[in-house]
Parts: structure tokens; C-alpha cells; sequence
């Protein structure tokens, strides 16, 4: 990068044109700072895949540079990279009391966490790192403890909100934006401001997180039977909320589904949410209880096939029945993807006789997104009112949108930086200017390992998904360069009907093939292996237009 | 089946608890008449399968009884089984105009329109059938020419609904729905009906198809550069009001993907679109117009990869651009599923600089459904006043709800039957029973063939495609029963980095274990394949935490 000194400059890692592992970096002088590591999960095109993070390569190149990774908030978007980075790249971690508290579990999982640097800040610590001074805000989001970044340089300042909603009534009123602070900070005066996009396309205020109280609630006080309520575990607010249902409808309260167990634990050790004495039970518990005497709070309200409501569903979740009678509440909206997976568990759900509250996004008042709406948005801009906006955590259209905002809100035309993971922006002289851009990719875990899987494998992956595999083995004869035996053919995932004659075809061309190679003096092993696959991948197609992988294996003797 | 006399039943094939592959029949006396013959595409875990249709294998048993098909209106999940149909029963079918030009199509397409009875009704239609004398209604879709049935039978009348909404004001006078008829059906007397139960989640009744030609003008009005709109090519009522936009906006037309092509040119033919005389122009003239008179219509609103849209939103349209100004309006909403391809094709369009007009459901003015919200299947049920209901086309969600609105409306409770396909509804003496079932189940077209694939093949692909496969090839000596060399091992579609290792161990691993079964005097080739696949299957799943298919491959020389 730049090593001027006194140059600024801002890029991502991720987050951008795409929802998911955020990673951005403020370099000024000769340090970077980075500020969250997330991960994303996998399209169904990405077989096999577990997970992706960001590609850190040019950090590693780079690390001399490298000074501290800040963490905004404890989604995993934000902190799912995060042991993977570590392992590479061992800076301090700076994080608040909750964030911190999911990112040990995290460490722990990896083992790492005993040479991991962890650094406790708050909404008003103030850090310095090489030229730059850090200070922080509160910002209200889905999740407890939440800040939004402020960079102090000579060059001018630098804000990066977070991800971020206002909720004038939020469940915690600790929890609350910290809007005076904001004001201040724009008032000193913004040179750019990075801030999140995720809902730039929707219109209005994000309604208050009141809303939902209300409906939780009135649903558990309208529930003869057990009320199970299923909602992200991070969402600690959601879950004090049903903690104050069942407290007020005198109901126990049982854990479903290891993060549920975990994030709470993690929630309750901390402060940041407050059970009665008494109210937690073992699930085992609830079948003795009367039904109108319990709750249970769970995983899964994605439709994940292996999250206590799936398994709930289905009848397989030991020990714990859903019957006629039980309401069953999605306290989250589905995430783009997911619809059929949960509709297919409502769908289970209301077989069990189960009465069912779910619906998209808030129609069913039972959830609020955690970030902000149109207005929302314009408001922090308004608050900030920055000479450059760089729009982050969005797919293009949200990018897009949140630009539109920007202007409405007075930045000026041109001054918006619509940029992908990797493009720099570089500030000289108060003047910003993207020209340059550092590689980039992403970085895919396959069964706990990180970068075992390539575009190659994942073309072999497709390839084998859809029309599965046919193996010829052929005996050669080492001497006379003539086929020993009948050549072996095996399939799998391939079709199973009528095999039979495809398979004395198959067998039929690749004698030909060898016995013509042979005359023509041409019995090398690679031609000989191409003609094969070229004559029967031909035959296979014309007979059941299905392309399967075709693997010659050569034996000579 | 039953071979009592003037014994009456109802099954599906297709269609219930399920969205697709819609298959109903009604069995009197020993006729049985079939209504609709869809397709459904498949999700994602079921690899490599290009289509679903319903198993008939219950109708070939007692293809004595089959008698005719009559189909409802011409959308795939209700015509696309149609010719694996005909090719094992050649019953005459019976449909509208306009929906028998869309079979026409696809039986050209199979090859066996000549060999077809095809037997075109309309909405005054009489016909009897063995002992039923069977009726119609005409019903407002989104498609043009859709009936519903009625069954007259000395046991009672059956009502099928089709696929139905009520629009006051359709784009089309003649697409009205028949209520005069409907309701003289219901005053006569119903003893079951059949409805469809798509919408019956939503409150309300279903917008009115005028909303959306409005719109439609109002976008054309706006837009200064040429004019982009998708939708699905048999909506001709859409259509109709793009070509009205554009001959206000003065703009030609051009029409591109070979559906849009082909249905459209079936609806000019048998006069169901009206086209002003030189309005329709070639794809390679648009970029020789000026931008502001030109329009395209065109396939892919549901983001699927090869569609026109898709191929436009990439700059792959060989000859036609999408350039900054121009406007993309998605005049459909993306069916359940879709959704991620489908902003995947917004965002590459914004990224070209186009206004696109987009939005989920109706939101964006663009689209509204072609099946009625609750308060329009309230509607019907009143109008048929029937003592038993069975809904249909729907997933358990849908079914269940559309059962509250039909009693909501005074259908008994214990009136509605939520059945599964293939279980059967007897009505004796005017009381329905549902006792027993047949058997039914999907069958899967793949690579243009019917049945080759079961869920054993299925099984075999999904492990292909997370984790790939690992050959071993050993050639082993017939008289000494060793190696007589080093065993061979192929990967494909596993991990690429380190493989060397694994290699060599596996190697290992196989040797051993080929040395063990000898000196056991176990080693028949069974009990080897399954000890070596048993070792090497540990051995890389605690090394990798992945699970390759392992195929190993024993020569004897």
C-alpha cells in the first residue's frame, strides 16, 4: 500500500457487494486497523462448502503494518473470521464486555484463546494507534453492546457506524443510539463516513423492538398450552422480552439448541439479561410440567435441518413433544434463502396441530429488523453529514439505494464511493479518489480446514452433483499394448435404469478406441485416456443427454 | 379401486401439500376422469433433476377405467406432465383454445401430436362421460381461457375450481369470472367442492389486474430511453398491457426468449392478444431505434440463469445492451425460492445503470397474483355453499388455512378433508369417508427420461457433491492373493492442498489391510472392499472431517 506519510486510506475485505463477512480497513500513515471478521454462509452453488471469510493475503503481505482488529458487534458476519485471522495475523482484539464474551467461545472452540490479545473497550474508551485516535459510540442493533467507530487522523476523521437502527423505545434502554454523542461527532466534522446499507431499500422508520413485546406477550397470554418461541440467540432483548412473558404468565422457561444455551449463559454471566431465580429448567422438565406452565425458547428459526425446531417438527427432538394446542411463535424474520426451509417446518408445525405465528419480515409483529430502515439511514447521515460517504454491508441495489439517501440528504453528487472488496479509496488533501485496488477473494472452510477447495473441486462437486461419475477400468497388456480383459465399468450417481446396454456400449468403444490407438502406434496413456472419455462422453450424451464425469483409470502390466 | 356402482371418489396424484405437479381425479361408477397433468421443478436437493411429474403408475393398473383428461388452463404445473401422460395412456383431452395451443406446443415438442386426441371445450361446454355429465364455468387467472368444472353425478355434484381469482375489472372483459353461473351452480346444489388454497394466507382480496396496467402506462410515460419489462410469456393479459404502454408511448416492441416468442405467438394466432400491425420488431433492429422508442418484452423475471433477463442483466444478449437510463420493471414477483436469483439479476442491472423497478408480492405496482387472497376463496365458498371441502394446489399451511375460511363461511366442522396425495375421499349415500389410500409418489425426469433415477442414485450425488470421491486401485495377484504393485489412488471433487499425505496413507492403510485379510484367509473381494472402504473412511474423516464416497477398485491378474 501507500506508504506516504499522512495518506488515508479506507478498504474492505468483505461486506461489500454482498451480504456477510464484513471485514474493512483504515490505514493511515504506516498502520492498518481492521475493524470486524465475519464469515458468510455458502449458495447452494458452493458445494460442500461450510463456510467463506475473507481473504486475508494482502494483510499477511502486509503485517508489519497490521496493528488491531476492532470489533463492532458480536454477529457472526462481524466475528465468524475472526479465529482464522488470529491464526494468522495475532494483533489485539478490541471489543466491548458482550462482543468479547462471544468472541472467547469462539477462541476456546479453536483453542487459541489463551494466546489471544483480547482488549475490553466501551462506548467511551479512547485508543491510539499509530497517528490515529479511536474513539466509539453506541448504536442500538439486534444484539447487546453495539458501537459505532470513530478515527481521528490529521487527515480528518473517519466514522464507521456499525451496523445500526435507531429505537427511541428499545427493550434495554442501555441499548439506546447514543444520538447527542452523533451530533457532537458531526459537528466536529465527518471527512467521510462509512455506514451500513443492509435495509436501504425499505421505506420508513424500522418500527421500536416495543412492538414486539407487546405481541410476545399478548401471544403467551393467549397460549392455554406450551408456548415455544423461536428467535436468533444473539437477539438477548428478544430473549429478555420472553423471559418477561413468561414471568408475567407464570411460565418456566426451557433452552433448546447449544447456541441458545450458550449466548444466554454468555448474557446472564455478563448482565446484559436478567432471569428470575427459578424460572430456567432442563428440557427434560417440561413433559412433567402442565402445559400451560411452560415455555421454551430455541434455535432454528432459519429452517436449519439440525436446530431444535426442525427437529421439534418433526417429532425428533428426545424427550420434547409439540402437541395440539401448542403455539408456536418465529420471533425472526426469515433471511433471504431461507423461505422454503422454514415454511417447510410451519408447514410440519400445523401438522403436529400446532397454532403457528410467523409470517415475513414484521407482518406478524413478532420480530423488527435490527437495521435500519430509509429513515434511519437518512438520520445518520443528518447526524453525521459527511463531506464522502462510502456505503457499506449491502449487495449492490442496497449500495445503491443508500446513495440515493445520501444525496437526499445533502452529499454532494459524485462524493458517494460505490466500491467493491478490494478497491481503495485513498484521501489526499481532504480530496478522496478511488484508483487503485488490492487482490481480494474469498477464503472457503471445508470440513474445518481452511483453503483445501478451489474452483477446480467445486466444478468437479457440480459436475459429479447433477450427473454423477462412470469409471472404465481397463488391464493393458504392457507387452502387446492390448486390452488383458473386458474393461470394469462402474457408476455412481449416474442413472439406474437400463445400464445394462449403455454399459456393453461403453465397453464395446473403449475396446475400439485402444485396439485403434494401438494399430495406429498411438497407445500412449494420455491420448489414450482423452479418445476414451471424448467417444463415450458423446455416446452417453446422445443416448441420455446427462453428462456424466468420465474416469478412464489404466492399468498396465 | 372401488368397482361398486355409483360409487363416487376423489384423489390426487399431484398437487396437495405441495405447490406443482397439480393431478386430480374423480372416479363414478368405473370412470374415472383426470383433471390436469403438471410439473414441478425440483429444490435443490434433488440433484441433477431437470423435472417432477406425478406418478401414474396407479392409473396404468386400471388403465381400463381412465377416460379422458380434462385440463383447467395451460400453466406447466398444471399441463407440463402431459406427454409422459400420453405416452402411456392415450386418453382424449379436453381443454380450452388457448390452453390447448399450449399443449399443441409441448406434444410437437415430444413428438406425438399427431398420434393425440385433443378435444377443444370452452366454458358452455356439456359433456358426458361414462355416468358423470360434466360442465364449466369460466374463472379469471392469470392466463387466458380457464375453466372450472362441475361433475354431475346421480350421487351428487362435484365442484373443481381451477386456479381462480375474482377481478371486477380484469385487462380482459372476457377473462371475467362467470359469478351468475357459479352462483346458479351453488343454488342447484354441491356436494364437494375442490378449491385451490395458493393465496389462503393472505387477508384480503387479490388486487385488481387494472392496478397493474396503470403502472405499467405510467413507467412507460416516464421512461426517456428504452423500456425493459419481464414477465411470464402466458400472462397475456400483461402482455396486452405492455403492448397498450407502448403503442401510447409510441414505441415498437420487440420480444425476446423463446417462450415469450412462442406463447405470444399463439395468443396473436388464436386471438387472444391484439398486436397493432407493425409494432413488433426483430431484436437485432433495437439498437438501430432510438432508445425512447423502443420496448422489449421478454422472459426470466423468476432470475433463472439462461433467460433472456439473466443473459441481458450480464451483457450476454448477443446484440442488445442495457445502457444507463434505461428501465427494467420485473412485472411478476419471484415465486417462493427465487428470490436470491432473481436481486442478483437487480443488482447487475443497477450495476449497468439501468432504473429498475423491482419489489416482493404486488408492492412494486408491477404484479398482482393470479390466485385469489382469503376473502376471494371466501367468495367461492359462498357462492358453492358445499356441504364437504377438500382444498387443494397448497402446501399443508395453505390447505389448513383455506379449511378456517371454509368454515368461517359455514362449511361444518369435520366437512373439510386435508388430504395427502393418493389418499381417496368416498362418497356413499352422500357421506364422505376417507379411509383408504393408493399409492403415489414423484417420479423424476432427468436427462429428458422418465424413472431413471431413485433415491439411491440421489443419495449417491448429494455425497458427491459435498465431499467428492476417492479411488483406490489395487491389482492384485489371483495365485498369491498380494499386491503386485502400489495401490493407485484418484480423487475427484475432494480437497486439493496436502492430498500427497492423505495419499500415502491411504496407500498404506490399503496395503495393510489387503495383507491382513490374506494372512486371515478372508480375502474375498466383498469382505477387502468393505474393510478398505471402513479403514480409509476413518482415517480421512479424522484428518479432514470429511466423508468422500470411497470406491475401491480390486483387479485380479
Amino acid at each position: 500500500m501507500s506508504t506516504k506519510e499522512n495518506a488515508l486510506s479506507i478498504f474492505a475485505l468483505g461486506g461489500l457487494n454482498e451480504i456477510g463477512k464484513n471485514m474493512y480497513a483504515i490505514e493511515y500513515s504506516n498502520d492498518i486497523v481492521m475493524i470486524d471478521c465475519g464469515n458468510k454462509f455458502p449458495d447452494e452453488s458452493l458445494l460442500g462448502i461450510d463456510l467463506i471469510i475473507p481473504d486475508i493475503a494482502y494483510l499477511v503481505e502486509n503485517k508489519d503494518k497490521v496493528r488491531a482488529l476492532i470489533v463492532t458487534h458480536g454477529h457472526e458476519d462481524h466475528i465468524g473470521g475472526i479465529p482464522f485471522f488470529l491464526k494468522k495475523l495475532n494483533v489485539p482484539v478490541y471489543a466491548t464486555r458482550f462482543t468479547l464474551g462471544l468472541i472467547e467461545m469462539k477462541l476456546k472452540e479453536h483453542k487459541i484463546l489463551r494466546e489471544s490479545e483480547l482488549v475490553e473497550i466501551h462506548s467511551n474508551s479512547n485508543l491510539k494507534i499509530g497517528g490515529m485516535d479511536i474513539s466509539f459510540f453506541k448504536v442500538t442493533h439486534s444484539i447487546p453492546d453495539c458501537l459505532g467507530i470513530v478515527f481521528q487522523t490529521p487527515a480528518g476523521n473517519i466514522v464507521h457506524t456499525g451496523d445500526f437502527k435507531f429505537d427511541l423505545t428499545p427493550e434495554n434502554n442501555e441499548e439506546r443510539s447514543d444520538i447527542h454523542k452523533m451530533a457532537e461527532i458531526g459537528k466536529e466534522g465527518v471527512l467521510l463516513l462509512l455506514s451500513e446499507s443492509t435495509n436501504a431499500e425499505r421505506p420508513g422508520f424500522t418500527p421500536s423492538e416495543q412492538m414486539v413485546g407487546e405481541h410476545v406477550e399478548a401471544a403467551f397470554m393467549k397460549a392455554k398450552r406450551k408456548v415455544i418461541l423461536s428467535t436468533f440467540a444473539s437477539n438477548i432483548s428478544r430473549v429478555q422480552q420472553v423471559v418477561n412473558a413468561a414471568q408475567k404468565t407464570n411460565r418456566k422457561l426451557a433452552l433448546l439448541g447449544r447456541s441458545m444455551v450458550n449466548v444466554v449463559g454468555v448474557a446472564m454471566e455478563l448482565g446484559f439479561l436478567t432471569v428470575p431465580d427459578g424460572m430456567l429448567i432442563d428440557p427434560h422438565e417440561i413433559n412433567e410440567m402442565e402445559p400451560g406452565k411452560v415455555a421454551i425458547l430455541c434455535t432454528g428459526s432459519q429452517g436449519e435441518p439440525m436446530a431444535a425446531l426442525a427437529r421439534l417438527s418433526t417429532g425428533n427432538f428426545r424427550g420434547v413433544d409439540i402437541l395440539p394446542g401448542d403455539t408456536v411463535i418465529f420471533a425472526a424474520g426469515p433471511i433471504p434463502g431461507n423461505e422454503r426451509n422454514v415454511t417447510k417446518i410451519v408447514d410440519n408445525l400445523f401438522v403436529l396441530g400446532a397454532n403457528v405465528i410467523y409470517g415475513p419480515g414484521s407482518t406478524s409483529g413478532m420480530h423488527v429488523s435490527g437495521h435500519g430502515y430509509q429513515e434511519d439511514l437518512k438520520l445518520m447521515l443528518t447526524l453525521m453529514k459527511p463531506k464522502y460517504f462510502i456505503p457499506i454491508h449491502g449487495e449492490f441495489r442496497m449500495l445503491h439505494h443508500h446513495r440515493l439517501l445520501a444525496e437526499s440528504v445533502g452529499v454532494e453528487q459524485g462524493n458517494t464511493f460505490i466500491i467493491n472488496n478490494g478497491d481503495v479509496v485513498d484521501i489526499e488533501h481532504t480530496i478522496a479518489r478511488q484508483t487503485r485496488k488490492i487482490s481480494v477473494g474469498n477464503t472457503y472452510i471445508d470440513g474445518g480446514d481452511v483453503g483445501n477447495v478451489g474452483e477446480f473441486i467445486l466444478r468437479d462437486r457440480k459436475q459429479l452433483s447433477e450427473d454423477g461419475m462412470i469409471m472404465i477400468v481397463l488391464t493393458i497388456s504392457k507387452a502387446e499394448g492390448k486390452l488383458i480383459s473386458e474393461p470394469d465399468t462402474i457408476s455412481r450417481g449416474f442413472l439406474d435404469k437400463d445400464f445394462s446396454e449403455l454399459r456393453r456400449e461403453v465397453n464395446r468403444l473403449t475396446t475400439e478406441t485402444v485396439n485403434e490407438l494401438r494399430d495406429e502406434n498411438r497407445n500412449q496413456w494420455n491420448v489414450m485416456k482423452k479418445q476414451i472419455k471424448k467417444s463415450i462422453r458423446q455416446y452417453i450424451y446422445t443416448h441420455t443427454k446427462k453428462k456424466p464425469m468420465i474416469v478412464p483409470i489404466l492399468i498396465e502390466i
